[in-house]
């Protein structure tokens, strides 16, 4: 999917949101687990539910992983499931990758011709050679860590240099010379606050993929203060806001409008630009 | 396997070489592609071939991920050898991973209970919480990147502070307020030559998985002259070297004869301690 398709997709919707399907067996709803494959079984009915309030869909492949091959079963299910009945849907594959040049290409082969999905997310740490091999797929996105919503993200993230530039702020300027914003977006932690207005200034027109609303504690409407452009460029996500709003019979209903609920508040901000 | 097997192990077999398991379809022996499962026939004869010359494996995921289901049936398959027909050998996970600290606990699963194997490299940018799931675990260790041997490493690993203070440096001394030399190690490529220095002055006990001898153009005997501990300190890895070093019906006994060339260098510097 392309920006233009992105952006159509965000305008025409009326939301922004990602969907975060972080499936953990132990917060679904107990009754699925009878299930042949639970994990599948809840991100179907999940997906169903959801799909008319958010424009992504992005498995943690740290989810599916855990479940070894039989979790990697049901990530390729939902993949396939998605590309099938949602082909509008933009697929965020979330496993921060990165290796050296010959390995990096290896990974970019498995997520964007094996598996098929939009986009990656990229841990930056061994830069250039790292990275290259995912841009070079035409019509596919490298979604570079650039400034994280966890607590962590200030061990290494904010390392200043002698002129006040920190090291997210390295990788936002040094990224752009090998990608563009038409094949690269960032991960900034909704939990960042004033920081997307730094964010910004060096990537003016980047999409950002915005972990970190809800559970986690950031602010939809401080992230978009800061952060929204006159074409969105966000994608905010939400996963256990949605997937474990409810483990009752009625949890799709509920994730529904949990999902609802925020692309109604989305479509406020979409109607100021 | 704890610090103490691994010294003993080195000593008592005189070698500190690891066997990079980055196994690809593309170069293996062409008679091997009629097998049912080729990269786990390659894997058990190179590993036959090769364990009296070695104390460690390091199997690549992305040489697994992207051959999908397959190619993780593959890796299990191996682990499961190497588990069972050799023990005292320290298995090493390539995968690079690290995430948010909810999100890094499901990783250190996967890994340390599910696959059960040794150790794991992380990728260090998103911080504390992002490693400390993997340090929780007894008996297992976290292997940081540090300075990695690729050409990007120069990109973000390099980056300085006000105090001269690189970033490489500040991931050695933060990673080790969370761990210690009995459960880290980090990743030094053997292309960083006398960087060695500048690693052992702030990382004196610890542990070095040294990826880069071989291919990527790095010297064993400057590796160790910089490097080398008393109780060795060192994992050196060759991959490609070994592996592809025949792809006639001989490969096995030239993969043997590579590594044990190797391992009769590391005999030499072993001597000298």
């Amino acid at each position: 999917m392309d920006r233009k398709q992105l952006v159509e997709q965000i305008f025409t919707k009326k939301t922004f949101l990602c969907v975060g399907l972080d499936t953990d067996l132990n917060k679904v709803p107990h009754f699925l687990l009878k299930e042949e494959d639970p994990i599948y079984a809840f991100n179907k009915a999940i997906i169903d539910a959801t799909a008319p309030y958010c424009v992504a869909y992005k498995p943690n492949l740290a989810f599916y992983e855990c479940y070894g091959l039989k979790g990697m079963q049901a990530f390729v299910k939902t993949i396939d499931y998605l590309k099938k009945n949602y082909p509008n849907h933009f697929i965020v594959a979330d496993a921060k990758r990165g290796d050296i040049g010959n390995t990096s290409k290896m990974y970019a082969q498995t997520f964007f011709e094996e598996y098929n999905v939009d986009s990656l997310t990229i841990a930056p740490y061994m830069g250039e050679d790292s990275v290259k091999p995912f841009l070079e797929y035409k019509g596919k996105w490298t979604i570079l860590l650039a400034l994280t919503s966890n607590k962590g993200s200030q061990d290494f993230q904010l390392f200043e240099d002698k002129n006040g530039l920190r090291l997210f702020e390295r990788v936002l300027t040094k990224s752009q010379e090998w990608g563009n914003p038409n094949n690269l977006m960032y991960v900034v932690g909704a939990t960042q606050g004033s920081l997307f207005a730094d964010i910004r200034k060096l990537a003016p027109e980047s999409f950002l993929l915005v972990p970190g609303v809800g559970a986690q504690g950031g602010s939809l409407q401080e992230v978009c203060k800061y952060g929204i452009t006159k074409d969105c460029g966000l994608l905010v996500n939400s996963s256990r806001g949605i997937l474990y709003a409810s483990s009752e019979e009625n949890y799709t209903e509920v994730a529904a409008q949990k999902a609802k609920a925020l692309q109604e508040e989305m479509a406020i901000e979409l109607a100021k630009l």
